[in-house]
């Protein structure tokens, strides 16, 4: 039993008022597993082109990610460029290259999913709904989405939150998903199509996690250099679901505390371009700003 | 001694996407001592004209706020038209009356102020400099602000928030006032001012307190249904300052309560148009309400 994160790997151009970089290890399947690595073994599934360079591979590797999930395939690998606005708050996609993930079809082996905690990146869901076909008795799934899916093809979304266990979503989706203003009831709407839970994300202000039964708050970590936000969101996922393996529960308590290790690693992700914190960051440093977390809200 | 507030009484017109109130009781004063009246003995300063409803009067007198600072002077009292958009984040001044506030010099006893617990509702800063000038001795002084003078009369501001103890202020205040888009960054530059902490108003995102030392969050209550949010702020101030005049300490754990109940009144403040819920508040809700604000950020 594993985590399996089902997303893209690929390269990024990231632009921030601060600087950028070229040619970064990049995707959402990348950031998820990385993040859900310092918690649990980890089983990526994704394509790549046979210009996938092996130091990225390498830095997977290191990272003890299981790369078994990983094709290669002919052709060129999925590519990104993004910009950033003055405040980090607002991201433009200069360009996507979607090149070998075009026509992915991941095989997903029912001996890696069964009681598996399940990360599935953001994509078309249809292609989501294809994969969880495929995805057996899985103990715990999450799917991310945006904007674009949603305006595009609600009721396929709709069809794929229904199968989740969690849907993580941000603070906009959330409202442009439900057709709802008030945050409370957008998230009911939501919950009524059946998943266990709902992680809003809300940027600087943090994330509420609902059941239906309660909700729990966590701020966002007061940082006073936000370097670059790209993959925060797979970060916090990851790391979501690789503590709920590690803690082997998914009750009220623990995803309280999975939605705060997703807020920590998320933290940590930003504080450098690309995967460079994440892939670097200790199980100690990550207990250590946990704790923190507990300071931040204690009254 | 007492909580001692000072600021405007007036008559309100409310417009809400879920309806309106015309010729309520308003003003940052009211709202203020009202919330601080469930805590602690209250002293409202301001002024009104002669014709001041008695059932206004009354309502104010029911509440236990000490009227003998409330001026009566032949003219009209200040009167105010707001509308809010249809997702209760943007509010536009329809029209502002000053009225009898034009020319309000209130004189505040120095009996009064020794050892208070101080708020000074939000107008022009070298008003509340002047009326600073009158406070002995305080304990705490709490002041509020708004874009409006930061723009018109930063210096002004800049030398009331060096006397505070505590400058309320929301998110793009904050940043406008430091001229920093990362928040930690902005609370630094207005903390360097001289005031012993900020607090943050950020909404439905809830609140931030910081020290220097360190910060503290508490989430927004999430409420289904928010019918006014006039006030809202005015009435966290208000109960912040009368929980600390209750508590008899302005210590890192007690600012941090102080927050909680601000959070608290301030969430039943808008769940009614008006004053209607606060001041039918008790202080059993308050109290039930505060026990739940722990059970948003357990884990």
């Amino acid at each position: 039993m594993s985590v399996v994160v089902i997303g893209t790997v690929g390269i990024d151009d990231i632009q921030t008022p601060h600087g950028g970089v070229n040619a970064v290890l990049g995707g959402s399947a990348t950031y998820a597993s990385l993040a859900a690595g310092h918690f649990a073994p980890t089983r990526l599934s994704s394509v790549v082109g046979d210009d996938f360079p092996q130091d990225f591979r390498d830095l997977l590797g290191r990272s003890s990610v299981d790369l078994s999930g990983l094709e290669v395939v002919d052709g060129k690998t999925f590519r990104w460029g993004g910009r950033y606005s003055a405040d980090m708050n607002v991201r433009e996609t200069l360009f996507v290259d979607l090149n070998v993930v075009t026509d992915f079809n991941p095989s997903v082996p029912h001996s890696a999913t069964v009681g598996a905690h399940v990360f599935l990146g953001n994509t078309d869901p249809a292609i989501q709904s294809r994969i969880l076909d495929q995805v057996q008795d899985p103990r715990f799934v999450v799917i991310d989405s945006m904007d674009f899916w949603i305006n595009s093809n609600w009721q396929a979304l709709a069809d794929v939150v229904a199968r989740s266990s969690c849907v993580v979503l941000n603070d906009e989706e959330v409202r442009l998903f439900s057709r709802e203003l008030s945050l409370p009831q957008a998230v009911d709407k939501i919950l009524d199509l059946g998943p266990q839970a709902i992680v809003v994300k809300r940027g600087e202000y943090g994330a509420a996690l609902a059941t239906g039964s309660e909700w729990f708050f966590v701020p966002g970590y007061p940082l006073h250099h936000v370097r670059d936000p790209t993959g925060a969101g797979d970060a916090f996922a990851g790391a979501m679901l690789g503590s709920l393996h590690d803690a082997g529960a998914t009750d009220g308590a623990e995803l309280r505390r999975a939605v705060v290790y997703g807020s920590v690693v998320a933290s940590f992700t930003v504080e450098a371009f690309g995967v460079d914190r994440l892939s670097a960051l200790t199980r100690d440093e990550i207990e250590e700003r946990f704790e923190e977390f507990r300071t931040l809200v204690a009254f």
